[in-house]
């Protein structure tokens, strides 16, 4: 994978580019028509803001309440306020939050306004920043809402990564796992596991990871971009995760719930006959290094089994999730929300 | 043209159909998974809406307050507090207003659900109900926000323009002569003149100049679907209408503001040395009988220029807009917006 490439989009077709130094990176870029919208929070934020003049800089707190409809709203505002035109730029720097926000501002302002995206997060470095994806809470219902709508243009520098907190690359590192799970390269997986104490004393390691989770995840989405069938076998690890992130809180990271969330879904494709404990154990050795400190309270399997319930992906009373027949062989499941899956779920966490 | 056509689009190809009865067709396709949203003042809402369980019809009042944002986060709340799933339909029975929000909120919810629409008025008819355009009002901002979000499918009842206001049907006639002005169909245009007055009385016989005009944009769209381009040659005749809607504050029906829009665009074009009086003056005989009772108070050309001055596809201090050659054969202009323009404007309401 060169430092350079390109994903193809039925929507537009946008570049995906290594850089060694964001602010000269997004200096290059900017023109006097172009927006920042910046996560507040960010170490290097003063430095990128300088690059736009005073009144084009909108800084944004990375929570879950900057992902809601009502501060979409809030953006787009702000954004009129300043007399953003149709043919000017937004450029979003920061995680997931600033991305969703931005994308799904960007699909609805003048029908689709241009935006460059450029992720400071792992998670979003080697994930969320190809795919197209946006998602937006409404009320209290989380990711309600969102878009397809990819920006023209992804940089990716690796210098983010040194201020990250360890969590975070932890976070980042299931997601990754989760790709090679899918994609059945172990080999890269077995050698994350390996080196991660070092990734995460000096991150600028990570670089070949990266590359390889976009790789696979591109290849996936250039297929069914609208995720229509091959694309949902992401959701591997994703169903069992999202529900320990519900239970928790979400005091658990996403992508160490995710790296569970994969533990649990190859426990029940063994207790299901889909691979031999063997396989169970196999993969489970190549992910524990990265497993969350959670064991879900036998009191509250109900509560883990209700948070599952309200998935989106459910048909009926069936869970819609993915299970796996070996790595890169993975398979969608509807398992009935039973006595014999509240079982299954309390004698994994046994 | 048959009448059951495809639409092909980057987003999902869909299909048109020509149903001789709309209750029957709508019928035909709901399941007790479908939504209605639905014009409230629609004679014949009460029909359609027993098709549906009551809890999943929801009625609207077709004006620009429900073309909000606001109105759309309304919606949104609604379809989910009934329990909306992504898996579900939304058909929409209106006219334009009806159209937009339910595209948008389509576009949006789960990241895209499936809707139906059922065009009502001839204006959506013969043009809005293809090319996947929305358009949604942000506070005082008309038509700020919007999306390419196609329906699955577009059922065409000719029954509903029996009981549509004559201003409806003109507004229609003036949208559906700028398809034929812009791809050249002089002949259409002038059977339309020659029959304009039965159709006002008899709206069964608008079908073969509605399946015209929908050949027309699908050709168009199917190219330029994100209107990067030849698409907006279809502004021909909107930039100047637009304008008069605004200063007369929406008392002139949009498809008649179009073909005065024409007018003043084929005048300009003459004044530039584009065309030659005579083409201009056989132009204006072959659509002047759609022209709205309107003249520009030569007090007000300054409000007019300001109207103008507005119109979202201006550069700098440019006005974009569509100058002809001849039918058929458009182009894009940029005019500075100067006494020059002022003088020309002035002298065709002179």
């Amino acid at each position: 994978m060169p430092e350079k490439f390109e994903i193809k989009s039925g929507l537009r077709n946008y570049e995906v580019c290594w850089v060694k130094d964001c602010v000269a990176a997004i200096g290059d870029q900017r023109s006097s028509r172009s927006f920042l919208v910046i996560d507040e929070d960010l170490p290097t934020s003063g430095k990128i803001s300088k690059l736009f003049s005073k009144d084009r800089v909108i800084r944004l707190k990375a929570d879950e309440k900057t992902k809601t409809f009502d501060s979409c709203s809030e953006l787009i505002r702000q954004l009129v306020d300043r007399n953003v035109r149709r043919n000017e730029i937004i450029f979003a720097v920061g995680g997931g939050v600033i991305e969703d926000v931005v994308a799904f501002v960007s699909t609805v302002l003048f029908r689709g306004v241009e935006w460059v995206f450029i992720p400071t997060t792992l998670l979003a470095q080697a994930d969320s920043c190809i795919g197209s994806k946006s998602s937006i809470n409404f009320g209290v219902y989380k990711n309600l809402l969102g878009s397809f709508y990819p920006p023209s243009k992804v940089l990716i520098a690796p210098n983010f990564l040194n201020t990250l907190p360890a969590d975070e690359l932890r976070s980042g590192m299931g997601e990754i796992l989760h790709f090679y799970l899918v994609a059945g390269e172990v080999k890269m997986a077995s050698q994350l596991k390996k080196q991660h104490r070092e990734l995460l004393k000096d991150p600028s390691g990570f670089k070949p990871y990266i590359l390889a989770s976009l790789k696979i995840k591109k290849s996936v989405i250039q297929r069914d971009e609208f995720d229509k069938g091959e694309r949902n076998l992401f959701n591997y690890g994703h169903t069992f995760g999202h529900a320990i992130e519900s239970v928790t809180n979400y005091r658990i990271n996403h992508g160490q719930a995710v790296t569970m969330g994969m533990d649990i879904a190859n426990f029940i494709s063994w207790r299901r006959g889909h691979i031999k404990e063997e396989v169970f154990n196999y993969l489970h050795g190549l992910i524990a290094f990265n497993l969350p400190e959670f064991r879900l309270d036998p009191k509250n399997w109900a509560k883990y089994l209700q948070a599952l319930s309200k998935d989106k992906k459910n048909v009926g009373k069936s869970l819609g999730c993915i299970l796996t027949r070996r790595p890169g062989k993975m398979f969608k499941a509807q398992l009935p929300l039973d006595q014999r899956l509240g079982k299954d779920i309390l004698s994994y966490f046994d």
